[in-house]
């Protein structure tokens, strides 16, 4: 299945992001990850490191905001979240719409969920993998790293959730999901970049 | 990795056997499906049309039995589906014991839980690709097969809920999950084959 946008979704901690570069870098495409949040602010205003902290955080509990940002650009009356939201859905369009790429988090497998031509990944890993990997390579504190990574999932779960009015992690909503930990961060992007091959 | 056991964990008609049994022969090495429910009828003397259609269903809400199953075999004073399932395990981790192989559904995945030679694998796939399999390879009846879906897969769900006390379908309790439908069964069994050797 040739595929034109891979959206890989994934845990912290887990190696999503180095996956994403990896693979866009075998397949010689964009990667759009922090490009986001820069282009984001850009276009909103908002300072890139609340939406880095905050993007990823929903307020409410329905997925209205979805179908409404099919049809409308973002409206100053909503809150700032749906706000966001809305953009970044229609961000993401653009870039899908543009050149075949690698989307990395920002719900973008839902927000591109009518292309037939997208693949979404899930990767995801054991908690003392991830815990390893954000003390050592994101300069996480050394103090109970779990209580971070639990932190950090549960904001993307109540997001995806909100937004896209399903599980996340449920093996359903993507085409692969991946333990990064116990596959290796090097065959994630080999198998990745097979099937989009 | 090289995985010794791998076990197929797959929503009805998503064509998990038939990728089990396709991995199986790519590996040289022996599928169990089928043979666990024969074989258990022999153990138990429970007849295979029953234990197929009950085998996977539970009774109760706690994983007091799978703990237990560790340690004692099947005692004649618990309820029929915890005996049979006590005997599931001990059978799924005799097999896994004496050589590489590949085991088919029965919450494989959660009796050798213990083992870091075992690969563990979701097979999924939309509604539509399944019902269709349904229909033409299984030979279920052409109306509502939706119906059938739900009914299968529920039961699975709620088996694996009590006896490993886990999500079902949740892609952190797997290596690997695949959308059979996108990725189709050839592709699939080509990239545990290689995840395997």
């Amino acid at each position: 299945m040739k595929k034109q946008v891979i959206t890989i979704s994934r845990e912290f901690g887990s190696g999503g992001r180095t996956i994403g570069r990896q693979l866009a870098e075998t397949l010689g495409v964009p990667c759009y990850d922090r490009e986001l949040i820069v282009e984001l602010a850009k276009r909103s205003g908002f300072d890139p490191h609340y939406i880095q902290e905050n993007g990823e955080y929903a307020t409410a509990k329905s997925t209205f905001f979805f179908n409404l940002s099919l049809q409308a650009s973002a409206d100053g009356s909503l809150p700032i979240a749906d706000q966001l939201y809305i953009m970044t859905c229609n961000l993401i369009r653009e870039l899908a719409e543009k050149e075949p790429c690698v989307i990395v988090g920002r719900c973008a497998d839902h927000a591109l969920q009518e292309r037939e031509d997208c693949m979404h990944a899930f990767i995801h890993a054991d908690k003392e993998f991830r815990a390893h990997r954000i003390v050592e390579l994101y300069g996480e504190r050394k103090e109970n790293p779990q209580k971070r990574l639990k932190e950090k999932d549960d904001k993307r779960r109540v997001y995806y959730r909100h937004y896209a009015g399903r599980e996340w992690g449920a093996a359903e909503n993507y085409h692969i999901s991946l333990n990064s930990g116990k596959i290796g961060i090097d065959q994630c992007v080999s198998i990745l970049a097979q099937l989009a091959k």
